[in-house]
């Protein structure tokens, strides 16, 4: 998927299209990673022990979902509304990144959705600072 | 659908029964809200007028549905992440509810959109108060 | 959230007004159902013997949210794409309810769960036959 | 976003793992572009004219968002839930990109979210056909 592409056939001038597209990819790309970690901690034996990572990365798969189309869309953007949500965004990302860093050594798909939290944590950031 | 009887049956004592309900409530009733208030402004014959309705309805309906859904679960609640997200959703309810309100004179679901908004914005800050 | 008073204020004349209403506010009712069940279930201490129920909630949840947007709308409905959806969600919702309805006597989240599942089938089924 | 990384990260075996990944991948990339697509064709002047596209583009970002979501679980997955699932996904894309292709000589975003759905309803129906 070209974001890229899509911005420039925007009928509107925008602005910030490098960090737009960066910031759009890594949230659904990391909306993505959190569904796949829950499903793949929920299938594990000691998902009891996997009660918090579970509802830490459904609550990030979410905001992150949102947090993309909120971005993705060019028409008429309220910084009032967008602002927030990007840093709800970098919140969830970052307490998720932390959660799932705890248990990369015995999970890969936890070292996996770690990697794309701090990703989507750092893209929302530099779009926060370019706004 | 009554949010307290599942509170009611979750294995963990919660707090903030009665504010969490009304949220939950208000978040959903707002995603519903703001879809039907962005399809039906799609359909006017003045659709031009009202593309930062439209726009501005659809990031709302997003952020109330995952609003929504962050504070409904009650297993290991993160303060850090449901905060965040309140407060953008508090943000999205005010812009959506005022722009709505611009409209409310010439078409009834702006006017049942911006009552909605409003609701929501208070059923947040009322949780974000009791957090 | 009177969905009935937003279709009349929308700008076509609609048809199936009433049970469009009634799948609006199923699918959304379920939805929040679902998601609550899952939290519920992923809370308990059997949460290992509950990974199916956790599952299948979590995918009916996003099914009948989806499902609730589509039927919300009412301009430039396309019934090639409308009726698959909600076949979608009357197969969804009448698995849940399954699901939920074996654990019902042990979980009462379970037991309301399955309730608002099978609520939800019918008037899923009773939009479709009306189309 | 490595879908397949993740899906050799689950803690059970897998079956038809290239499928999967290329169906996951087509589906948040389809929500991507319909979602870019609708809020391009807001933005336009002759949005009167984009109604319809509007619309469907709207019902087809949720349905490949949802639709994502279930393939890319692999916990407990039941057929019954994930084929009608699938299938309203086919049917959707198929709507979305014929409604497009009206538009593509005048909007290229049209003609990118043209070729989005088209790859979303073949890889949903790939993935069918191998289940």
């Amino acid at each position: 998927m070209n974001v890229n592409d899509f911005l420039q056939a925007h009928p509107r001038s925008l602005s910030n299209i490098e960090k737009v597209t960066a910031c759009v990819k890594a949230c659904y790309a990391c909306s993505e990673a959190c569904t796949l970690c829950a499903d793949a901690c929920l299938a594990e034996q000691e998902v009891a022990d996997l009660q918090r990572c579970i509802r830490i990365c459904l609550d990030c798969a979410a905001i992150c979902e949102t947090t993309g189309q909120v971005v993705a869309r060019q028409t008429e953007t309220d910084y009032g509304l967008l602002r927030p949500q990007l840093e709800a965004c970098v919140a969830a990302c970052n307490i998720c990144a932390k959660e799932c860093e705890n248990h990369a050594g015995k999970h890969k798909h936890c070292q996996l959705c770690a990697t794309s939290c701090s990703a989507c944590e750092k893209a929302c950031q530099e779009l926060l600072a370019a706004l």
